[in-house]
């Protein structure tokens, strides 16, 4: 098999990117370990940014998300019982929160780009990457037990935190940064009617909460755990009950209903900004992760592949590397203020059990300063929804 | 001897105090431990809020500030050699940074509370606080080796971080919260012209500097080193090349001069949140400690005192005494901001030899951030040139 751009992983950022050199009319394959049921209800991030959503419809593939998602005007801080609404849209000329699934986004990817003839390779599974220091690398894996070759001019590795393709490059060419958090977040999904209009992000002593929403019947909620608990630990009324504390105000309360998923994942910040290697390139989770709470992850993915679209773009109609070259340290500037906005949304609201007492005051101050200040809520809004792009 | 209050220290906090009592017809007296020379020459901060300067206007103490004060509409921020201006004016309706030196400050207040017939006891050195947990405290204190006592209503300690007033409080009372930062500031005072029209706060790979001025001919420069260091590692020649260093820009060069003072001092945060006991208030540094990144020393004392006066103006018109149980509280609001612009700006300005590679990249990111978006500009130039107060 033979194509122009290789791509590992049929999440946000390799489907963005087959779409985008498709619309440039550069051929891609995508090969994914996970079967296409599995890719499509993984429950993920939920939250897009104004500038995603905007692509989305200019690439027309937002049919079903204007008629599903939901979206707000803003977000509501939360510290103790002490709840306040943040007017996103109001701080940001107009954008709103755009609350639709990632896995319904990727639904809508993969469909249309099945529709359009696209190739995705559904449990495949890579074994090697080859000659990504020459000119012509390929891709290694294995179908049904059977070993095939994918020979392209480049390959994107859009495979994910633990996907192959970040290991392609030597130890020796990588340069990464990480903080694992000493906290997780406990998730479920449960049935029930929306307690509350917008999201809700809650510092309390006992340790962060967020409500959130997926329809009019399934809402999402979180709170902070121990990152090692085992789930038994939780049963659902230990859950109920930590909501309930964290989440009180006057005259509202949380309504309950029967919970059909739960997991905990840690809270991680990485990045490898060794973005390019050869001819192998990383784009989203591949190259770098930040802790949910800032909602960043998805929409950091997609802007990696609107800059590296570009630069494939540029290359083959112009024969013109440059963008090559520029695509880590483009990239990067968009990563490192995502990364930081996440750090910072993330250590303002958790209790974190390895902070100083001066360090707890200090960010139980940064979200009372945030609480008060139109200034500090507009770099908020800005972050929340997308920076603007300097490139 | 006998007085309403009995303040101790002829700081910034005592006498802004003095003075807004004197206002309300509210005796006191001042008792400070060095001599009147010494107070009206030490080296400290330079910069006021705007708050600040209106009220040294309202209470008619602005006529040599408003003659000698250099009034900026703004600073600089600069990472490696870019140097970028913040319209803090602009930003804040019209806001001026005003460069004053704290001596100077205190030079306007003791000539006036002494022409106000005020009582300042110089060279007046503490040796215990007396009777604070009933109603009728005294400060004893010697006198060219004279024991003497002052018998007062209310001890209000504005004796700064080392004074004993803090002290007088038994420890298990008082609830504290401290962070000493693994670097330091070399401060020198220089015979040149003005390199630059406005201040210059600088990140870089070597660590901190910042350009300030004190007149046309004397300039205030500051650059990270080792707490440690002692002042004999820092010749001239050393001080320059470390300044010449980290403030060049393509086109400009740093003026250099004689220097004729120099010193090297530690950087802490510190709040002691019990900031009464009895009879007993803790005012200014006695109370907090920021390091001086934020320019937030003088101004939060001041900030202490208009809340405390109020207190005692309260409880002598009216025999109101809430104002004494509500006055930490209200001032721990601001101090706690202070404290947390005061770190922030620490954080993303040094150079932190304890800090991850991970971190350092975040506070890369923070500063990149800042110089890029107007939003967060006018949350620094808020912070800057003082907060609205909220009570």
């Amino acid at each position: 098999m033979r194509t122009r751009i290789g791509i590992i992983g049929a999440g946000p950022a390799g489907l963005f990117l087959a779409h985008l050199l498709h619309r440039a009319g550069i051929e891609s394959v995508i090969v994914e370990t996970r079967s296409r049921a599995a890719v499509e209800s993984t429950i993920r991030a939920g939250m897009l940014e104004d500038w995603v959503v905007r692509l989305l419809r200019a690439m027309g593939l937002a049919d079903r998300l204007d008629r599903e998602a939901h979206f707000h005007d803003g977000v509501s801080l939360q510290v103790g019982a002490v709840r306040q609404h943040l007017d996103l849209a109001g701080l940001t000329g107009g954008k709103q929160v755009t609350i639709y699934a990632q896995h319904e986004v990727l639904k809508d990817l993969i469909a249309a780009r099945l529709a359009d003839g696209g190739e995705i390779r559904f449990e495949a599974h890579v074994t090697a990457l080859d000659g990504i220091e020459g000119d012509s690398p390929a891709i290694h894996f294995t179908e049904a037990g059977d070993a095939r070759r994918l020979d392209c001019d480049f390959i994107v590795a859009a495979d994910g935190f633990h996907g192959p393709g970040r290991d392609a490059i030597p130890d020796a060419a990588r340069r990464e940064y990480q903080k694992v958090y000493p906290f997780g977040w406990l998730g479920i999904l449960c049935h029930a009617p929306r307690s509350w209009p917008e999201l809700v992000y809650a510092r309390h002593e006992d340790g962060f909460a967020l409500l959130t929403t997926r329809s009019d019947a399934i809402q999402r909620l979180y709170i902070q755990c121990e990152p090692a608990d085992p789930i038994e630990a939780w049963p659902d009324a230990r859950i109920w009950d930590a909501l309930h504390r964290r989440l009180a105000t006057p005259g509202w309360s949380l309504t309950e209903g029967a919970i059909f998923q739960k997991g905990i994942i840690p809270l991680r910040s990485f990045v490898c900004e060794t973005m390019r290697h050869g001819r192998l390139f990383l784009a989203g989770d591949a190259a770098h992760i930040v802790p949910p709470t800032g909602a960043k992850g998805l929409n950091l993915a997609v802007a990696d592949v609107r800059v590296l679209a570009r630069a494939f773009e540029r290359f083959y109609a112009y024969d013109d590397a440059a963008g090559f070259d520029t695509y880590a340290a483009t990239a990067l500037g968009r990563i490192w203020k995502g990364e930081r906005f996440s750090w910072w949304m993330t250590t303002m609201l958790h209790r974190d059990p390895s902070e100083t007492d001066f360090e707890h005051r200090i960010h139980a101050a940064d979200l009372a300063y945030v609480m008060g200040s139109t200034a500090a809520q507009a770099a908020l809004a800005e972050n929340y929804l997308g920076l603007p792009f300097t490139d």
